[in-house]
């Protein structure tokens, strides 16, 4: 199979989530042309025909695709036909925010532990997730077979916490710290920089004003 | 001047935030050269140079960057000089998670209005700032000068939100519902879909497993 695009993956997620409320509207039978979908989605239908190649061969001529069948093949190519287990690192605004987030529910994220370096809040237990010591990290993170760490920890920890996550053997790291991590290459790392989506509006702002 | 990419204005704000730790470790007449900054960073020196010569002249030979003034320049670049007013649209959980997230204060953005489309929501007041129906959106983001909406209502809501904010005037959105939305090309759209970003690392994992 060729590598598909990072780009046509983060679509995958978009057509997923139309295919659903398509669904529930229109019933268990229901089909849709790429033409529609597109129109919909405010997207090229060549451009979700090719998205789907990647990954096999979709709809019928003439019937356009079989919207159960393709929720639910799209739903297997992104892995949420499962649970995931994930950790929080850094119980902070942002840690705590997340933590309280209940859309990871919808996309069977479970988060099973916290990690922080204060002494007051480690040992507490929220909602039956326990704060572990960040030292704690790689025995904890698997024992309890974590798959996704989130790292919500300021910069200056992030990295240190990056290092002993990739000693934990964990494959996959989303990190909200605004800072470029060092991992091995077998981990996979997405970063999600909110400070830096906003610095890009206001430079945009700022830009209009000087002119 | 030449239109930096995106991706070098979001360099800038990295640069920048290692500068203030760096000035405040080493005081105000601090210098850094192009290749330290670089190996702090991980980021290639030639990279870091070419980022900055989109907005002008920036270092000596042999001295390398005096950090506060670059500190200072890049901050006003990116539109941080300021205050920046911002309203969110939609009160669930990641509106509420936001609201309490003290991020924003740091970087000079104040939430000064919340819009929210559920009736036992509308009215009340936090923390000073008060919950308004969605209806009047292009009203009161017009009365209290709104620079950037930030959109954390649920997907179904979020394209008629936007068309509301379009015809308030205002010039920036965030939005972090995750859909495709159309707005005119005067106003700036920065998407942040943390569901898709889990997806990719959810996609990556079982891919891993099905090898």
């Amino acid at each position: 199979m060729k590598q598909p695009p990072q780009v046509s993956i983060s679509r995958l997620a978009l057509y997923l989530r139309f295919l659903e409320d398509y669904l529930l509207e229109h019933g268990p039978n229901s089909t849709i042309k790429s033409t529609q979908l597109a129109r919909f989605l405010n997207i090229n239908p060549h451009q979700i025909r090719k998205d789907l190649s990647y990954f096999g061969k979709f709809g019928e001529r003439g019937i356009g695709y079989r919207v159960e069948e393709l929720k639910n093949k799209i739903s297997q190519i992104l892995g949420l036909d499962r649970n995931w287990r994930l950790c929080l690192c850094g119980m902070g605004n942002l840690g705590s925010a997340l933590f309280a987030y209940r859309g990871f529910k919808q996309m069977r994220l479970s988060i099973l532990a916290v990690f922080d370096s204060d002494h007051k809040k480690i040992g507490k237990v929220m909602k039956g997730v326990r704060i572990y010591s960040v030292e704690s990290i790689p025995e904890v993170v698997r024992k309890l077979k974590i798959d996704i760490a989130v790292i919500t920890a300021p910069s200056a920890a992030a990295q240190s916490i990056a290092d002993k996550l990739a000693r934990s053997g964990i494959k996959a790291i989303l990190n909200f710290a605004p800072v470029k991590l060092n991992v091995p290459q077998r981990l996979k790392l997405r970063n999600v920089d909110l400070s830096t989506e906003f610095n890009y509006l206001t430079y945009f702002l700022s830009a209009q004003v000087q002119q």
